[in-house]
C-alpha cells in the first residue's frame, strides 16, 4: 500500500464524517448493538483467522505471555461484543451545549460539543483494541482508521470486516472503520503525516511506539502511557493503611501503567515500617531495590541505581527511596515521575493538600491505591487510554474527550466597529 | 546558543513551574501591574533598542508595512503596559473545580484546573508579543520560553530585560520568561523538541512558519491562524444585511485571519444581489474573481481558479462562487476552508441550522460579520490566538484554554478488589 492508498483513505474517513456527525444517539446504539451481534455471528471465522496470526506468532517464537495477549477465544469475542453493549449504553457527548452566552451587541454565542472527526489509532498486538476502538470513537460520532501491529494482522483484518458488514447491513458507511492492512513500517510512517485528513494520533502500546508516535507525527498526537507511579508514605502515615495499598497497587497487575513502581517513605517511619513492608513484599515475591538507608535495615535489598528511580519495571520489582521531608518527596517524585498516578499516605490533612496540589500528575491520591485511574474506575463507563500529557485531555481519556466543540455565532447583521 | 543552552533554558523553566503554579490571583496581579509600570519606565531604552531594529531592516529593503509593524512608539509602549493591566483585572482560572463526585466505593474526585506548566511561543516580527504572550501566560500560572523573529530581537531583548526586571523586584524568578536570543534557524528546530522541557508550543505567524512548526516539533503543538473565511448568501437571504456584513467582513481589516476571502452565492440571488455587492466592492476597491456565472454577470469580474478558491489572500482580493442550493455550499465551504470561521446570510431557521451543524469550523455565524471571531470580541478579555485544530482549544483562546487540569483523589485506605 503506497502513499496514494492513504491519500484515498484520508479523503474517505474525511467523507464519512459528515455522516457519522449527523448520527442520533438511538442510530449509533443500533449499529454498536448490530456490530456486536456481528462480531458473535463471525467468531468462527474470526477464531480461524485469529489461529494464523498465533500459529505465525508460535513459529517465530514469540513470548508464551505476549501469544496469549494475542490468542481470541469464544469468550474474549463475546467480551468485546459486550464492550460494544455497553458503550451503547452510555449517554452520547456529541451536541451537549458547554456554554451560552449573549454579547453586548446582541450576538449570541454557544459552545457546543462535536466529533473530532477523523481518529487514527496506531496499536500493537491485542486485537480486541479494533473493537474497542472503533467502538468509542463511532459513539462520539468520529470515523477511525487503524493501524495495528503485524503480529495480529489477520485477527485485525477478520475483525474490521465484520463491523463493516454490520455498518453496511444498518446503512452507514463501512468506511465508519478503516484498517490499514499494510505492515510496513513505511507505511506507519506516512499514515502519521496524514494531518491533511486526521484531526488526531493515539498511539497504544509500549514506551518505543508512543516515542515514535510522538517524533514522528505531524497529526497532533495525544500521549497515553507509561506510568512510574510512586506512593509516599508520610511521617503522619497510618501504617495499617499503607501496608495493603502499597501491596494491591505494586502486585493486583504488575503489567499495567497505574501499578505502583516506586516507594518514597519519610525517615521516621522506616525502622517501624520497613521491616514489616518488606515481609508482605518477599511474600509477594517482589524484588526491593533500595537506597543506603533502606539497604542498612533490609538485608536482601540490591542497591538502587538512579536508574531505577526512573524505571516503569511492569514486573515484580520496587524501587525504594527514604527522604527527610515531604518537600524531599514531592520534588524525588516531580523529577522522577511521568506524570501518571502518584499517591500519598497520610492522615494530615496540610500535608495531604500540599502533596495534592505540588505534585505534577494527571492523577493524585491519598489514601488509596493508584490502581484506580481508569476510565471505568472514575465511572467513564469506558476508556481509549490514560493521557500523561497536558494539551485536551488528562488522565483516563472516554467519550467525551474523544470530543471537540463548536461556537455557533446568532446575529441580525452585526458588523465589527 | 547551543543544545546545551536550551537545555538549561528548559530546566530553569521546568523548575520556577512549580512557584508559579503557587502564586495566588492577587500576587499574580501585583507582578502585571509592575510589569506594565517597568515597560513605561523603560520606554526610552526600549525605543532606543527598537532603533536598532528598525534601522537594520530600512537597511535590508523591508517592506514599508512590515517595518511599521515592527516599529515601537512611546503610544504602542503604552498601549503593551495596558494589557498587562487589563490581564490582571481577569479572573484566574487557575484551581477552578471543573467536577467533582464520589464513587460508590467512597472515592471522592475532583477535576481542577491547573497551569500547563511551560508554554513555548515561536513569532514573528511584532515585539507587542513579547509582553502579550508573557501576560497571558503568567496569568495562566505558565513559565514561557519565548523565540521571537530575528528582525526583531533588540526590540525583544529590551522587552524581556524589562518584565525580567519587575519580576525580580516583586521576589518572583525572573525565569518566569525566558528569551531566546540566538536568531540561528537550528537553534529554532532544537526549540521544537525539547519536550522534555515544554508542555506545549504555540506558533503565532505566517502559514510558513505555522506549518514548519506543525511539521518539526515533537513538543504538543497548538495550532492558530490561517482563515479562508466565506460568507454564504442563501436564497433567503435578507440582501440589506447581507452587503453590510461583506463588506465589513472583506474590508475593515484585511490583514486578518477573520477577514472574509470567499463569497458563496445562491444562483437564485445573482441576479438581484451581484451586481448592486459588485458596485460597493468596487468602492472599496476590492478585486473580484468569479466562476462562469459571475464573471457573466459582472464584466469587470476576472476568471477564479480553482488554487482561487483555497486561498487566503489577506488583501483587497475576493473570490466568487454560485451554487445551486444549500449542499452545495456547504461541500464547497467543507472542501476549501481552513476549519476558522464561516458565515451564513439567510431568514430561514432550518438553513441556518443546517449551516450551523454541517459547515466543520471553529466558529460558524448566522447573519453577522465573521470579524469577531476575537478573544476580546467574545468577552474572554484577552487572546493568545485562534486555534484552528481540534485538539485542546478550539477558536478564540482566552487564559482558560492555557490551563490544563489534574484529578485529585481522596480515599480512607481504599484497593483495587
Amino acid at each position: 500500500m503506497g502513499r496514494t492508498d492513504l491519500e484515498m483513505m484520508g479523503r474517505q474517513a474525511a467523507a464519512v464524517k459528515y455522516e457519522l456527525q449527523k448520527l442520533s444517539a438511538e442510530e449509533k446504539n443500533r449499529v454498536l448493538q448490530a456490530v456486536a451481534g456481528q462480531l458473535v455471528k463471525d467468531t468462527g471465522r474470526i477464531l480461524e483467522e485469529n489461529g494464523k496470526d498465533i500459529c505465525k506468532a508460535e513459529e517465530n517464537g514469540m513470548h508464551a505471555g505476549l501469544v496469549d495477549r494475542l490468542r481470541l477465544t469464544a469468550g474474549r469475542i463475546e467480551a468485546m461484543a459486550e464492550g460494544l453493549r455497553q458503550i451503547a449504553g452510555l449517554a452520547d457527548p456529541v451536541g451537549e451545549v458547554m456554554e451560552a452566552f449573549e454579547r453586548p451587541n446582541g450576538l449570541r454565542i454557544c459552545k457546543k460539543r462535536v466529533p473530532l472527526g477523523v481518529i487514527g489509532i496506531i496499536y500493537e498486538s491485542r486485537p480486541n483494541v479494533t473493537a474497542d476502538a472503533f467502538g468509542l470513537c463511532f459513539k462520539a460520532g468520529n470515523a477511525v482508521i487503524l493501524k495495528g501491529g503485524s503480529d495480529a494482522i489477520c485477527s485485525n483484518i477478520a475483525v474490521a470486516a465484520s463491523i463493516r458488514e454490520a455498518l453496511g447491513a444498518c446503512g452507514v458507511s463501512a468506511d465508519a472503520i478503516q484498517l490499514i492492512e499494510s505492515t510496513d513500517r513505511e507505511v506507519a510512517s506516512q499514515f502519521m503525516k496524514l494531518n491533511r485528513y486526521v484531526d488526531v494520533l493515539i498511539p497504544r502500546g509500549g514506551a518505543g511506539l508512543i516515542r515514535s508516535v510522538v517524533e514522528n507525527s505531524t497529526i497532533p498526537v495525544i500521549e497515553t502511557g507509561t506510568g512510574n507511579c510512586h506512593i509516599y508514605v508520610d511521617k503522619y502515615a497510618d501504617l495499617d493503611k499503607a501496608l495493603p495499598i502499597i501491596i494491591n497497587a505494586k502486585t493486583q497487575r504488575i503489567g499495567v501503567c497505574n501499578a505502583c513502581e516506586s516507594l518514597v517513605l519519610h525517615e521516621a517511619v522506616k525502622e517501624q515500617f520497613l521491616p514489616r513492608l518488606a515481609g508482605a513484599l518477599r511474600e509477594a515475591g517482589v524484588e526491593m531495590r533500595g537506597d543506603r538507608q533502606v539497604c542498612d535495615l533490609l538485608e536482601d535489598a540490591a542497591e538502587a541505581s538512579d536508574e531505577d528511580y526512573g524505571k516503569e519495571y511492569l514486573d515484580y520489582i520496587l524501587s525504594m527511596k527514604v527522604v527527610a521531608d515531604l518537600d524531599e518527596a514531592i520534588a524525588h517524585i516531580n523529577k522522577y515521575n511521568t506524570k501518571h498516578s502518584e499517591a500519598i499516605i497520610t492522615e494530615n490533612a496540610e500535608n495531604a493538600k500540599r502533596f495534592l496540589e505540588e505534585v505534577d500528575a494527571a492523577c493524585v491520591y491519598v489514601n488509596a491505591s493508584t490502581r484506580f485511574t481508569d476510565g471505568f474506575e472514575f465511572g467513564f463507563g469506558a476508556e481509549i487510554g490514560i493521557s500523561t500529557q497536558k494539551l485536551h485531555a488528562r488522565g483516563p481519556m472516554g467519550l467525551k474527550e474523544l470530543t471537540s466543540y463548536k461556537y455557533t455565532i446568532e446575529g441580525n447583521g452585526q458588523v465589527r466597529p
